[in-house]
């Protein structure tokens, strides 16, 4: 009788935003008047860059002639042309070398940051903050990495690393050892960044501990900071311990098409048990080329279109755009009274609930009076309790009605 | 420090595909001016069809324009306008009901069959043909459900199905009991079909046992005989034990732009180690949806337009050419004395190699002294030595040139 993967069942059953969309509609049902401003999933809400649309329009065109008309990716990690684009674009520009093996095309960094996980042994220890994007926790519930489901979502033998007001949302070194740790800045759903100092602490921890960093990235088209790092491998011996993800589903508009890539340093090594040490790069690249076979064509010409001259201008502009309407939530909430974090670096608002009322209570509460939806902060961990998450992913006139309806509160 | 899973050193080391690809570059390299025919990989070369062209021209133009622009895919699970399609035409129009919620689009077939393991516990036995799609048996190995390699490329622990020209190549009901059951009709890479009573015997095996039938129907839309079925959905009681793999890539040449889709029946259920019964849908779409973000609008919009009556016609034009390859490569092999089989409702033909040669030997003799590529049968696994397969995804004149030479053998 073929039996079910049980871990499966550990599993909190609703997920944080059906559980918005469910109590968003029932708002709507019984007040179909309500104008209601939708800040809370992190999607973004501007069309795609013109020079991306033209390179996706001329890609399918190619398909429909023998000539140029392209079947498999051979190699499944992504076409030379987009890799040698992000290699240069992307890292270069930044001081930092890659070859075009440490570059994996997926096509998203929700899968990526999901399957890395399975070319690790179960019994290592993973770290994440707290609160995290939950497909970092469910992924390996799944595995079978975890215990059971405790107190507050948190789950056994996982260790969180709280970030709060306190900490700048940056998490402090564990005390014990940890083996694969979760890392994400500009962070969702804080909006916090990490400085180089912070960020060379956590590197020589997994130096010193032979541990894996995972760092995902996928916000580092927003920072603003010249000073602070878009890539984990800015920091000295990076590449001996972090795979980053990157995406171009923020920074381009690509929620919607799916393209997203993976750095896997050579030089970055695991052991097995017996402690012989082991390449990470063929292993992702053999579980890579097995379990997925590239990513479209038209989607790769569309991606490679963001580094071309006029795709970077347009993209910018949709950037400001959207980094306008974050200083627009974060200043008029903060002349409210109310206390907001991130925003600056990142297209996301924290803001302290005040009068220690709970995430879910104003939630409700933003929902009903101001007709304003947001993303509760407990919904990404207990840390989160008492924060609330508001996007820059709108429209100006909408995050300026928000601002106002919010004083409501 | 991080370990690895170390069941990826359990893998062989070289991947059949790479291997060809080498021994041909090798080949090439010493052999400049010999023009080589390539009928190993079964990646299709004809373009893309007008109506599918034009669908995605389209949409890339509706994701530049605000109004019409579309980010995630808000249930993962694929659009309406196309689930709806293939419910329509490729389910009721042989007889089959399915609900919305029972299909559920990917980027490939590869992925998908690839993945489906995941939901199910790590004691299950596996059974597999032999020769079989490798991906299959890789996967599981990844996951832990196999032992070490054994002679000829088989793993322990794993129940493999010999099929031959004596069984058809419809393989027997295993003696002992199995779990997860991996069966593809039209084969690849044999070519061979399952008729309605060979598929009954699975489905009763399977609902007598309680065991769940991964059915890759990958190739349904080369069948030309009437008899034969698409799904074995048109097995009756199929829906209780059996999951469906379909894919757009060889029935509209969307190999490099990735769209597939699985069909999870609502009835189909697994159990816990307790025994009790659990829906296997909603496991499948929790994994779906927390390691997944869905398919590209714009390649969705193209599998749509497969199913417009432009699509349809221009879609089995492209069928008839291939197969039209096939019958050359299968009626002159014929003449030429060859056994051969398949070729009829799949577009490969599998070739039983003369005198007992071995596959590789017979791979590079055809390589060197006819300059024709084709794939040896011991490559899908030790049951497959003594045949090789060639694709009829390739030119009238390359396939008619191919047999000429062939003739040399």
């Amino acid at each position: 009788m073929v039996r079910i993967n049980e871990n499966f069942l550990k599993l909190q059953a609703g997920y944080l935003f059906p559980e918005i969309g469910r109590r968003v509609r029932a708002f709507a049902a019984k007040n179909p008047q309500a104008d209601i401003i939708k800040l809370g999933i992190g999607d973004v809400t501007e069309p795609l860059a013109p020079a991306v649309v033209e390179a996706m329009r001329t890609a399918a065109g190619q398909m429909g002639e023998k000539e140029t008309f392209r079947g498999y990716d051979d190699s499944g990690r992504g076409y030379d042309f987009l890799i040698d684009a992000i290699i240069e674009n992307d890292y270069k520009a930044r001081g930092v070398e890659l070859e075009r093996e440490e570059v994996f095309v997926s096509d998203g960094s929700k899968c990526d940051t999901g399957n890395f996980q399975e070319i690790f042994a179960l019994d290592n220890v993973i770290a994440v903050t707290d609160p995290v994007y939950p497909v970092y926790v469910d992924t390996n519930v799944m595995a079978g990495r975890t215990g059971g489901r405790i107190d507050g979502g948190r789950y056994e033998k996982v260790v969180y690393m709280p970030c709060t007001a306190e900490n700048d949302f940056v998490p402090a070194i564990p005390d014990g050892k940890v083996d694969m740790i979760y890392l994400c800045f500009p962070n969702n759903p804080t909006g916090a960044v990490a400085t180089k100092k912070q960020l060379t602490k956590w590197v020589d921890y997994a130096r010193a501990n032979k541990a894996i960093i995972f760092f995902d990235a996928a916000y580092e088209a927003f920072i603003s900071d010249e000073a602070i790092p878009h890539s984990i491998y800015e920091i000295d011996g990076a590449k001996e311990v972090a795979v980053e993800f990157r995406s171009f589903s923020k920074t381009a508009g690509f929620t919607g098409l799916r393209c997203a890539f993976t750095i896997v340093p050579k030089q970055l090594k695991a052991c097995t048990a017996g402690g012989e040490a082991v390449e990470v790069n063929p292993l992702w690249s053999r579980r890579h080329c097995t379990k997925f076979n590239g990513v479209s064509f038209v989607t790769q010409a569309g991606a490679a279109a963001v580094y071309s001259a006029d795709g970077k201008k347009q993209i910018s502009d949709t950037i400001k755009f959207y980094m306008n309407n974050a200083s627009v939530i974060r200043d008029g909430l903060g002349k409210l009274g109310f206390a907001v974090y991130g925003g600056i670096n990142a297209p996301y608002i924290w803001l302290k609930t005040p009068d220690g009322v709970g995430s879910w209570e104003f939630f409700d509460a933003a929902l009903e009076k101001a007709n304003v939806v947001g993303t509760p902060g407990a919904g990404f961990g207990p840390a989160g309790e008492g924060y609330f998450r508001l996007s820059a992913f709108s429209d100006l006139a909408s995050v300026q009605e928000a601002v106002k309806r919010l004083a409501k509160l």
